[in-house]
């Protein structure tokens, strides 16, 4: 498979929002569509926790992105129209520094001597990316998930850069039940024996914990409503050992399973941690003092916010809360709430509902 | 401390309810009250998934009970009107019988080769106790949580044999969502090495798999919204390592930290896979081929449902669906959802509110 990945690496070095240094990161990127002439139809996509910048096909990556139904021609980021950018997280493993990277300083992996990592960055570096790319005003910021608390770090620490923001199951910040939901996953890679302080190898590395934790993120990343729609208590047909009194035997089980294990393997644990932790750490307020001046420090032409009344992990109260900042804060503002069935995960399952919602945002699917 | 249980051993085999057999398994119980001389007025309490027997102090045991505010003199279950008795599950660890017993037939602890447990299973041998005790019929019997899922099996199989029922915080059957956090929760706990396939020692214990079990336990036994006002995003004072980029920060995590660390120790690892799993086996709709035959299976003169608003593991939809099922089967059912915040687990710590409910059913409180 070609790589439709570009890389700009930063000059000299970049200084860390809570403290300490990256030698000249690079930053993993793709485009789709083309900058215009007047330079203002840029739109920057923040993706959530575990996603790569490759949030859509083109001609040199056929294969399909995370967001595959949403960019392109006639899609709601219409790329006849939109010049579209996706940004590998820094922090993250899919071409962007990270603990799994090299410091240039050392010849070692980070592992844990990479900096505290917080929003602020992944907002910033993407920032110089963007600039790189030739665009000095964004169109838009479409932050979903961890995404759209980068996207308002953002906003709020370069106010004007971007006319539009788009955020979608998101939250102003991380407030105590998902915090304790991602403290415990990492706690459970951790605690592999094998994650062994973070200096994990190729042969032995934390998969057991990847594995749990990636289960305890489905279990929030989805809805009570969808599985008993969909598991009920039907029984699992795959077999197990036999003599394991505690083998799969629910369909839901079973389902668990798989998707756990796809994701293992796929992910560097370290940064899988460093960008959790991220998550836990965002908080609005701390740009100025509170949410108020958060959302006042911005200057937004347009914003929408989507959130969905199953998820769980970013409840609907949240998705309200930020609507009244960014109203409040004299933003012109749309809510929506979609009654998505498929809880956090909706906008990258549920396209019938999320899709004439963006193109309505940007005029666009006509 | 002195001890208030009183032991029962059934004379020989014990037939499980999916197949095997115990030898003359033990039952450990603890009583309150005086049965009047027309043995009429017995409350049997079925517990959740790790209480004891001792729900309240007695002369023999002082120290306060999981249910110290519900049993006693002027108190609900008003142990000057009643005889209230609560019987250790089978499968736990607390004087009955389970997986951290010796089977008198080898010799050996049990462990894994303890038969699959079902909360038919601990129905039926409470109900041994119950006969034991001079106990014909029931004044009521009073479920929380798992235990009223026991309560389910024992009015199914038991007809006639109490007159009231009390289900608190429970569910006709496990539907999905609860079934992968407790299927998670033993999976965790099955993958720490020191579990060795249930071959632990008291050196060698899975005590990190049961402190995160717990935790994620913890998640669900609460509420968001309790959090929220609690902890907020709070940080914690206590210390943490130098040089650990992931080490406790949050209250919550504070606060989910020393809760865990309680729970561990005081629970046998396998004892709580086994009783786990009868949650997750459980189906009133076993009992007749569907929960509308179920219902009608039983002979109640008397029946309350008890629900909160903010439980995510008992969900007040699974509250509604059970006092329907027992209105439609023609029980006389009151039905009362309570606005709590604390969750699942309120019935343990909010007593302002479940008190007068529980009043008004027992004619208590006067």
């Amino acid at each position: 498979m070609t790589d439709a990945r570009q890389h700009l690496t930063l000059d000299g070095a970049f200084t860390m929002h809570r403290g300490g240094v990256l030698e000249s990161p690079t930053l993993a990127y793709e485009t789709w569509g083309t900058l215009n002439d007047e330079r203002d139809n840029a739109i920057l996509i923040f993706t959530g926790l575990s996603p790569s910048a490759h949030a859509s096909s083109s001609a040199d990556d056929q294969s399909a992105g995370w967001w595959e139904d949403m960019i392109g021609s006639g899609l709601p980021l219409d790329t006849d129209r939109y010049y579209v950018i996706c940004v590998n997280s820094l922090g993250s493993c899919f071409g962007s520094t990270g603990p799994a990277s090299v410091d240039p300083k050392t010849g070692e992996v980070y592992r844990l001597s990479f900096p505290v990592l917080t929003l602020e960055d992944v907002a910033d570096t993407a920032w110089e990316v963007v600039r790189h790319l030739g665009v000095d005003v964004l169109h838009s910021v479409v932050g979903c998930s961890m995404g759209g608390m980068t996207g308002l770090a953002f906003c709020a620490r370069h106010p004007g850069k971007t006319r539009g923001f788009v955020s979608i199951s998101s939250a102003a910040r991380a407030l105590p039940f998902s915090i304790a939901v991602r403290s415990l996953q990492r706690e459970i890679v951790r605690t592999d024996p094998y994650w062994n302080n973070g200096n994990y190898t190729d042969d032995k590395s934390p998969i057991t914990g990847q594995r749990l934790a990636r289960k305890l993120g489905m279990i929030t990343y989805r809805s009570p409503e969808e599985w008993i729609q969909r598991f009920g208590r039907e029984r699992t047909t795959s077999e197990g050992k036999p003599g394991d009194p505690f083998q799969i035997e629910f369909s839901v089980e079973s389902y668990l399973e798989s998707h756990a294990q796809k994701f293992t393997g796929q992910f560097d644990p370290n940064c899988y941690l460093y960008l959790s932790h991220a998550s836990d750490l965002f908080d609005l307020a701390e740009h100025g003092g509170s949410l108020e001046v958060g959302f006042k420090r911005m200057e937004l032409e347009r914003v929408l916010v989507i959130g969905v009344t199953t998820d769980i992990l970013f409840p609907v109260h949240q998705q309200r809360e930020l609507a009244d900042g960014f109203e409040t804060a004299g933003h012109d503002t749309r809510y929506v709430e979609l009654d998505c069935i498929r809880g956090h995960d909706s906008f990258l399952v549920d396209m019938d509902a999320f899709r004439p919602v963006m193109c309505s945002f940007f005029d666009s699917c006509a």
